[in-house]
């Protein structure tokens, strides 16, 4: 089934809807309840790739030998284990981290720095290396144009449904795919569960091209994302671009590339907000747009504020339409406020007007759009033409639960 | 009873410790619960005057006219009321804050310029005047020399318990008493629930030299608190000098006032832990430490990056020692972090060395630690001679609890 939307045309499943892209799962028994937890993404043909990672100055062992092996713009399979983050670990850290892309290249008969390498889990503890010696045959035979479901199971920590996206869009008359697996939370704003964002594509990109426009597309997903402004060691959003869709190459600054980026800022959005709405303990995805700001910068500050406030958010969770905490996280932030030209909507309803609760609003109307599982609140600073809009969730008892009790 | 501690001597009892001062507090019915809401103290000579308050952009009616009021660094009474903020109520707010320290003056034949006033409650409803007007009468009645309990009592809102502080300090030869009474939670990171402080001190302090004790005092105490990292529309620190201990005045840069100062942050800062402890469902009260930063300001940005991360909360609410969390705050932070020379301890017990757990770490040592209501978090980042502390409380299920089901 595929459905269209605007020049994308949504497809079922996720990364292994690329062509010429396997990927698979397995148990390596790193995970303590024995589930998947070592995944596989493999390109049949050398693939140019671009990533971006975490900007927490404490940094996993894995993103640094990524990091390194990205460098020179091509890659071919991207391994990734959970349940170990593998970060505050020392040399043998590295070591490790090392060793795993080398065993990978061995069996895929690849180099070692083809392979891209990920870990999500607890910080400060070593890899069970032997588990993961013994599971990477496994691994590698798993492999399957069938396989990015197994994949994104595997890359699962606290998540509570694995997530996948893929589209298909014309570019010049030749149709790309660009799909993709994510896992955990958001970027910027990130959960210590850390963010996967795994996308395969078989567009033909330029040499050079593929960095910024993956940069500008993590820009508009995931780090529009808030769930408790944290922020994970291992955070990595990789994307491999294997050609074989054979279009013209795509080159900076020409027309398909930016039909290429929509596409590919819609997967990863599409992603970014499964992230939010399956965040720990969420039960509501709200959008919080602000318009009306000085800038857009100051649009994203105020909106970030709300959107990462702890009593705004325990508010979207018992349904109550405070509105007086919006006004106080607009107010604690450094972005230009006027209180007295500040309007607040739910949904279509209005409920504040020039910073005061708006006559004869219908708060019954405000409660039940709160009790949606998806909903706007738009904000309007009445004082020019900035915008910008970031996605939160809620925060619940069950988030403390989670953290309290969960070793991540 | 009384203690020594240092240079000064801690009494009992609050800002009615204070010669000169008295204090009460009434039921107005402005709380649902019935429980008092309407606070008043009162110096018995016009006295000296300096205040801080919220940062935040939005500010309540009170905190504007109190702003206003204290300007000419004069004042005799302070009034406070407790159930409606009186924030984002337009120019109706204004008005009855106006007419409350007008009544307030005709009652205690001041003028409504020397009367401050504070509120705290919900945000967006006006002030019940009918209400008050009835009760501000009983309430000047109430005035005593005993009365600081019940104006303590009668500022609190989702507070558990009054607090209440107050010390001698001999300056010259001469005593000097500072007391003070405080609500609510933090100031730079504070709470929606608004804190107070209102503090009382019998020392004659020079004309221009008050104001700067008290932004430092404050900086030191209030400050270095943190509770969800949100900031109230309503945020009060106000003082009052009497002067009747008829010292020497204390004049800038002279040694009496640099004593006198220790003093006022040595009472801010007991309330201001007091605070802390008894923040939203808060069971812990823990310190921050970070030293051997690159600057202090590097130094309060590392500790507060750690004292505000909800999974730093979370895991000191589980006593977990879950030191990679710590690891991923200061990473996150824009201070200068090397991860290779990061060491943390609790209490005394040194867990993390190099930035990797410590070998022969006695985990159930840390836990220990970690089940008492009091311990310290010291880290060392390893870089240079700053240092700077904070302090901060756990996240619990009840603060979620609390602040999804109650309207602040």
């Amino acid at each position: 089934m595929t459905t269209a939307t605007g020049e994308h045309e949504w497809l079922e499943g996720g990364i292994t809807a690329v062509p010429g892209i396997l990927a698979g799962g397995v148990v390596a028994g790193i995970k303590p309840s024995g589930k998947k937890d070592l995944a596989l993404i493999y390109s049949s043909t050398p693939a140019r790739a671009a990533a971006v990672f975490t900007s927490n100055q404490v940094k996993g062992a894995p993103v640094l030998v990524s990091a390194e092996h990205v460098r020179g713009g091509q890659a071919q399979a991207i391994v990734a284990s959970s349940g170990c983050a593998n970060v505050c670990t020392g040399e043998q850290g590295i070591k490790d981290a090392r060793e795993m892309t080398r065993l990978v290249g061995e069996l895929l008969r690849i180099p070692a720095n083809h392979v891209l390498i990920a870990a999500t889990g607890v910080i400060g503890v070593p890899l069970p290396m032997d588990k993961i010696r013994a599971a990477l045959p496994k691994l590698a035979k798993s492999l399957s144009p069938q396989g990015g479901r197994a994949a994104a199971d595997a890359i699962m920590t606290t998540d509570t449904r694995p997530k996948e996206a893929a589209l298909r869009v014309d570019i010049g008359g030749r149709p790309v795919t660009i799909g993709g697996i994510a896992k955990g939370v958001a970027m910027l704003e990130p959960h210590l569960a850390t963010m996967f964002c795994f996308v395969a594509t078989d567009a033909v990109v330029a040499r050079g091209a593929l960095g910024a426009v993956v940069r500008r597309a993590v820009d508009g997903s995931f780090n529009r994302t808030t769930i408790d402004s944290d922020q994970s060691t291992s955070d990595t959003v990789a994307v491999l671009a294997n050609g074989l869709a054979e279009n013209a190459p795509l080159e900076a600054g020409a027309r398909g590339l930016r039909q290429f980026a929509g596409g590919l800022e819609a997967v990863m959005a599409k992603l970014a907000r499964m992230l939010v709405a399956d965040a720990e303990g969420a039960s509501k995805l709200v959008t919080v747009a602000v318009r009306g700001a000085a800038s857009r910068r100051d649009a994203l500050v105020a909106a970030r504020s709300v959107a990462n406030s702890p009593l705004v958010k325990t508010a979207i969770n018992g349904n109550d339409p405070n509105w007086g905490r919006i006004m106080m996280a607009l107010g604690k932030c450094p972005a230009r406020i006027d209180q007295e030209k500040v309007s607040i909507a739910f949904g279509e309803e209005r409920l504040v007007e020039r910073g005061m609760l708006k006559e004869g609003v219908r708060l019954e109307r405000i409660q039940e759009i709160m009790e949606r599982s998806e909903y706007d609140v738009t904000i309007d600073l009445g004082l020019g033409r900035g915008e910008d809009r970031v996605w939160t969730c809620d925060l619940s008892e069950e988030y403390v639960r989670l953290n309290s009790k969960y070793t991540t």
